[in-house]
C-alpha cells in the first residue's frame, strides 16, 4: 500500500502511521518538503532519492514528488528491545535476520518464529524482504503475533543484546561446532544469514558462538527457512524436552 | 520441456526418455496413435485427454494431437524400491510426499532430503509438483543426487515398505506423540502431507505411528518444507549425535 503527496505524507508522519520506505524526487524543493525530509531522517525511516520517472511508475496520480509505502504491521524500534529484555528477563530468545531478501522465506521464518516462542525478530531496514501480501500469506498470519523490530544496522541490535548478557549464536556452514553440541540456553539470539551470502563477515565477528547444522550429503547448504526451523526447534527440544 | 507429434513421442517412448505427462487430443484416431496410447498405459505414464485448444496453447507447432512433457530426471518405479531395500538393508530411510503441490516447497524438501541421507523420495504421479526449472533451482541441484520414485498411489509404496518391516511415520498436527518422544530408528519412512490438506485420511490409517512437531505458539502449522527439515534433522540427531 502506498501514500503519495506532500500533505498526505506529512499527515501520515504526524499520526505515526507505519511508513516503510519513502521515495523522494531528486531536487525536490519547498518548505513542506524540507520539513518532511527532516522528519523522515529523525524517525530513521528508509529514504531514497529517485528520478521522477520512478515515482511515475509507482503511481499515475499527482504524487508531488513524494511517495511512501505503508507497512501492514507496526515495527518495533531498537529502543523497544530493552523493554522486551526487561519484561522477559532470562527467558528471552531473539531471532536476527541478516538481510533475508526473499519474501516467501521471510514469511516461512516468521511462521516458524511464532511456533518457537521467539520474543522478537530483528531485521535491518535495508536489504530485507518487504512485508507485503505474500509475506502475510506465507507467514500464515503469524506476522500479527510476533513482534518485528527494524533497525538501521543489525550490528547495533547485537551490541545492545550483548550488553544485556544475551548470548549471540551465528548460523553458518563454516562453523566447526554443530547445533547438537551447542547449549542453546536462554537468554540468546540466533542470527540467520541471507540466501546468497550467508552471514556477513562483520556479523560473524560479533557472535559468541558459530554453529552449523551437520549436513550429511553433497549439498552445501539448506534453504534458509528450513535451516532456521531446524535450529529453532533444536532450541525448543533442549529447553523443553 | 515438451515433445510433440506422433513419431517423436513414439520414438521417445521406445528410447525410454523420461516422459512425464502425455496430453492426447480427445477422439484422436489412427493406428500409431492407438499404439502410443497402449504403450503409455503399459508404462503407467500420466495420460490426459484434452480438447485441441489445450494442445494449441501448449505449442503453436503441428502437434498432431499429442504432446508430452519430458522430465529432467529419470524417476524410479515402484519396483526399484525393492532394490534400494535389498541394497541398504536395515539402514534405509525413505521420505514419502503425499501430494506436495508447490514447486518451491518440493525443491526445498529435495534439498533437505539430500542433506539428511534419505535413500529415496516417493511421490505420487497425480497431485505432485512437477520437476521444472524452479524445482531444480530451489533444490540447489540436490535433485540430481537423491533418487525420486513416482508411483500411481502412495498407498502402494506404503504397502511395499511395510512388507519389508519398514516403520511408517506420518507427520500430522493431529498426532498425540511428539517427535522428541519418538524413536526414529532405521529402517523407516516418513510421510509429509500436502500444503492445504495435510495427510489424507486413508494414508493416516496406514501409518505405524503418527508424530507431530510440538508447536509453541498460536499458529496451527509450519510451512511443509520447514516441518520436513525439522523432522528429518531430528532423525539425524537421534541416529548420529
Amino acid at each position: 500500500m502506498i501514500v503519495y503527496g506532500l500533505r498526505s505524507i506529512s499527515e501520515a508522519i504526524q499520526s505515526k502511521k507505519n511508513l516503510n520506505k519513502v521515495y523522494v524526487q531528486r531536487g525536490l524543493k519547498g518548505s513542506l518538503a524540507h520539513s518532511i525530509i527532516k522528519s523522515i531522517k529523525e524517525l530513521n525511516l528508509e529514504l531514497s532519492y529517485v528520478p521522477v520517472e520512478k515515482l511515475n511508475r509507482l503511481t499515475p496520480k499527482n504524487h508531488q514528488g513524494i511517495i511512501a509505502t505503508i507497512s501492514p504491521i507496526k515495527y518495533l524500534s531498537i529502543n523497544d528491545l530493552n523493554h522486551i529484555i526487561e519484561k522477559n528477563g532470562e527467558n528471552c530468545q531473539f531471532l536476527i535476520l541478516d538481510q533475508i531478501s526473499d519474501v516467501r522465506n521471510f514469511g516461512a521464518i516468521i511462521r516458524t518464529a511464532e511456533c518457537t516462542e521467539i520474543d522478537c525478530i530483528i531485521i535491518q531496514s535495508s536489504g530485507s524482504a518487504p512485508i507485503n501480501g505474500d509475506t502475510i500469506k506465507t507467514s500464515s498470519g503469524a506476522i500479527f503475533n510476533v513482534p518485528i523490530c527494524k533497525v538501521s544496522h543489525i550490528k547495533d541490535a547485537i551490541f545492545l543484546l550483548k550488553q544485556s548478557q544475551i548470548k549471540i549464536f551465528g548460523a553458518t556452514e563454516k562453523a566447526k561446532q554443530n547445533i547438537y553440541e551447542t547449549d542453546f540456553k536462554k537468554p540468546n539470539a540466533i542470527i540467520m544469514g541471507s540466501e546468497s551470502k550467508g552471514l556477513s563477515k562483520s556479523v560473524i565477528g560479533l557472535c559468541d558462538e558459530l554453529v552449523k547444522i551437520p549436513l550429511q550429503g553433497k549439498t552445501l547448504s539448506l534453504n534458509v527457512s528450513v535451516a532456521c526451523g531446524t535450529i529453532l526447534f533444536e532450541t525448543v527440544r533442549q529447553q523443553k524436552y
